[in-house]
């Protein structure tokens, strides 16, 4: 499990601050007054014969005025015992309300005032890993952001094989229950480590793929890779804890993101209400690069997204040297154009590892700008030194010495690991082509490219344009925003009107089919050169490369 | 278990039909399109790459189009099955909604078109006896009226004894648990008469007094009868079977009718709403004589209501050969002021038994008008016959002789008898008069005078005025209405539209407390006179009777 104190900072990565501070600022909201769950402590006028109001309603009368709502429900089975705390507590006690729609309900009474003791628990299911923020509600807190491997790769590291492994009733319920026990272990450690108890967790937030959320909540994800690619649902209503055997408050609301479809998730949901983009005038798009990549473009009026596979080589997974941006992964690159000389940066501890996908993006720009790649993605040896070697038969380019590296091997870049990134590279470009010209518009009335996940934050968009990967847009208008399905659950549970927005999105998105017809391909060929067949595509990359 | 087939008509009982078809029209609500669960067929279109919304999604949509409503519940733990219930069907299935505020839910989904199949079920849960109604809602059809004792009668007759064994948690159980099983019990033996399964119970409606809800509920009554006299709870939100252990569709809605207080309960609220007084501009006044005698006075504009102890010497369960309205009991008496030759009729089969509220208020009126006796209420032997023998000392009156009666015995009134009736019918008018002045009315105000329970049925209301047990209005004002607590409750389940009302009831009705003060006991002595200390209260009985 890694934990990471404290919250991270915005722009963190591989954006110069300068860029970042232009743009659109995107910030926890603070108030505790708005999270999902709200504690409120009443001293209630006791009974008397002026006022001769039932207990349960003069306590549902306070905290309807407390939060001016119309309606409230009370679990029927706690009634008893919170008459007697009522009046054991001199009728000054602690409400716990969930502000769920379009009915909140009362959680807990507590004697006393418990205020201060309000948490919250925001996850992204990942299909490789499951991220965490846990959140002191009462002081709008962030605790600690930690992660922690999917349990369910163990059962297939991909979503097909863990579809078909579902197949039967009892390994679908172990696919649930192996997740659940992954939230409860870590929340055990978590409790410990910030001496809560599980128990004053009183909500949930989850944010995961189509296929992670049906897991999830143990519905088979069958038809989910069959056409027609049907869901079994799609919105979500609020659950308790004890619905989904979570270890937390057994009354806790966990709220789960919608699903738009079968390949546009929760996940990327959470990412448009992060990321705002639906409550903004100005067209925008985000970009999620896991698994799956996923695009959404549009703005207050309208948003369509789809989902296509340019994800792996993208993030380092492919290249016979990549790994994840983590310790040891070479994250940036630059190559002296005269020289030749290369200079690298690492993440956390060396000595390197490997390179993460945003070194090798880095990598292969650096090496096109420096002439050492010619516009195919073809390496072109200027002088024989001993950065070149040869593997089957083709040249490959050593990237960290083999006496620097932690396995003594060197780290090295093939002509295979090139071709898979640009197949990787053309196919985002395809993407984001098709789907801002199904509406009607082109790459440059991007007004903000919001960049999620790891690598949002790690890429260099000025590297990532120069390749083609990215449309050739003032930098300004790139903005990373870290893990926003994480981000976006935390929203919510930092601010229950989020529901609003959520549903908004739910209902106003459109998901565009990715044809892979004679046009797509056209396309996709098209883009497979560095950074475009077409260069006036790129106008900026064609100003500083002399021969394009 | 005393079972009535058929729809009772309006107006059996004791008055007039002449009387009866010049008041208000109090009919059933035919149309099953508001029953309080509704089962809708649904033909859904199959799932397409055409329309990618998920199963569940496409199912609640259509549901919400099919009713007209913007939130709709789905139990979580159905929707695995009821998805491949779904897909088996065909998608043409059968959903059974109820139409519970603020939000509706999904009870069951069938496959096929079961919409013929859905019952409900009305209870009226008194403190002596519980009345059900058992209707097909599918044709809006009553199936069967029927009652039994109410199980809690074995620990204690009346509501303070039964509050007191209460104060044991696993003797509230007991109090609880023996009350569900005779609705259980009662249901196995109406589903096998009328050929259907408790599963096939949609929904229940329940209306008690404040008591009464809290055992059914489970909850402690004990605050009930100690100042300042505050129940756990008034409202109470909608309840599913299984939460109650009632052996219908487990989660079958049961909505219960809120109390307004320890002394004006959901029984008293269901009569106001059969009544319909909360929606007309005329003053109307609501009577439910029960163990306790409970009324309401108001309009459309406001409500005002309280209780008091006048009511068991009125319903016939004080005097020595008294006995409730059923076979054998003596409803009505004629006495002949000439000859004062007594004729009588009873209740179903002789021979006659004993004496029901409804002929004792009838002996006193005809002994009274033939001068048997003064405005005292004291006995004058005019002449002395076989009717008039002596008892502890004291004259008392021979109704019926003992070779004419089922034991043998005669069938006797006493002047003992006699001053607890009196002191009954004084209580009773001294709370009307009171609650009328309180908010600045008299009595002659009154336009609707709506008398509930078996006591409304039987009284002949002129006797009733002769006595001053009721104020001297124009006849036709009186409207009985049977057990407006058990039609109250039908009312909900034949339309949910009923809950709004209910609701608006329980939010304007503001209790009286009967302070009894000096003023009350003023009223009262001058109320023991027959009709009344002041005849010009009661000028059609000056009128017929000379000496007055």
């Amino acid at each position: 499990m890694l934990i990471r104190r404290g919250r991270r900072r915005w722009g963190q990565g591989g954006f110069c601050s300068s860029v970042v501070r232009k743009t659109v600022l995107i910030v926890y909201r603070m108030e505790t007054k708005t999270s999902l769950v709200k504690k409120i402590f009443l001293k209630l006028s006791p009974p008397s014969l002026r006022d001769n109001t039932a207990e349960i309603d003069r306590l549902k009368k306070q905290i309807k005025v407390e939060l001016g709502i119309e309606s409230l429900a009370v679990p029927f089975a706690q009634i008893s015992g919170w008459v007697s705390t009522l009046r054991a507590a001199g009728y000054e006690v602690t409400t716990t309300v969930a502000m769920t729609m379009p009915l909140p309900a009362v959680i807990e009474l507590e004697a006393g005032d418990t205020t201060r003791r309000n948490f919250g628990l925001a996850v992204d299911l990942g299909t490789t890993r499951m991220a965490y923020q846990l959140w002191d509600l009462a002081q709008g807190k962030l605790l600690v952001e930690t992660s922690s491997e999917n349990p369910q790769t163990r059962f297939g590291a991909d979503i097909l094989t863990r579809i078909h492994y579902a197949d039967h009733p009892d390994r679908l319920k172990d696919l649930q229950a192996c997740v659940v026990s992954e939230i409860n272990d870590t929340l055990l450690n978590l409790g410990r480590e910030y001496h809560l108890s599980p128990r004053e967790i009183f909500t949930m937030t989850l944010a995961g793929n189509t296929t992670m959320t049906h897991l999830f909540l143990g519905l088979s994800p069958a038809s989910i890779c069959r056409e027609p690619y049907i869901p079994v649902l799609n919105t979500i209503e609020p659950l308790t804890a004890q619905d989904l055997g979570l270890n937390i408050h057994p009354r806790a609301v966990v709220s789960i993101f919608p699903n738009v479809g079968s390949y546009l998730g929760g996940d990327v949901l959470a990412g448009i209400l992060h990321s705002r983009l639906y409550q903004q005038e100005a067209l925008s798009m985000l970009v999620d690069v896991g698994t799956n990549a996923e695009v959404v473009f549009g703005n207050s009026e309208w948003l369509i997204g789809c989902a296509g596979a340019a994800g792996p080589a993208l993030e380092g997974g492919v290249a016979q040297m990549g790994m994840v941006a983590g310790d040891g992964a070479i994250e940036k690159i630059r190559i002296d154009p005269e020289t030749e000389e290369l200079s690298y940066s690492l993440i956390g501890q060396g000595p390197p590892r490997g390179i993460c996908g945003s070194g090798l993006i880095d990598l292969t720009a650096e090496l096109f700008m420096a002439g050492l790649l010619d516009i195919r993605g073809k390496f072109t040896v200027k002088k024989p030194t001993d950065r070149w070697i040869k593997l089957d038969g083709q040249p490959a380019y050593v990237l960290v010495r083999a006496e620097e590296t932690a396995n003594h091997s060197p780290i090295v870049l093939t002509q295979v690991d090139l071709d898979i990134l640009l197949r990787s590279k053309a196919a985002m470009y395809t993407i984001l082509t098709t789907l801002v010209q199904s509406v009607g518009y082109s790459l440059k009335d991007i007004e903000h490219f919001f960049v999620a996940g790891a690598f949002g934050n790690h890429i260099d968009p000025r590297r990532a344009v120069i390749l083609g990967l990215l449309p050739d847009l003032p930098l300004e208008r790139y903005i990373p925003l870290g893990n926003t399905s994480l981000k976006g659950a935390a929203d919510v549970l930092l601010d229950y009107r989020s529901l609003e927005g959520v549903k908004k999105i739910a209902d106003k998105i459109t998901y565009l089919e990715m044809n892979v017809n004679q046009d797509f391909m056209n396309r996709f060929s098209a883009a497979r050169f560095i950074p475009h067949t077409d260069p006036n595509l790129f106008p900026s990359v064609r100003r500083d490369v002399d021969f394009l």
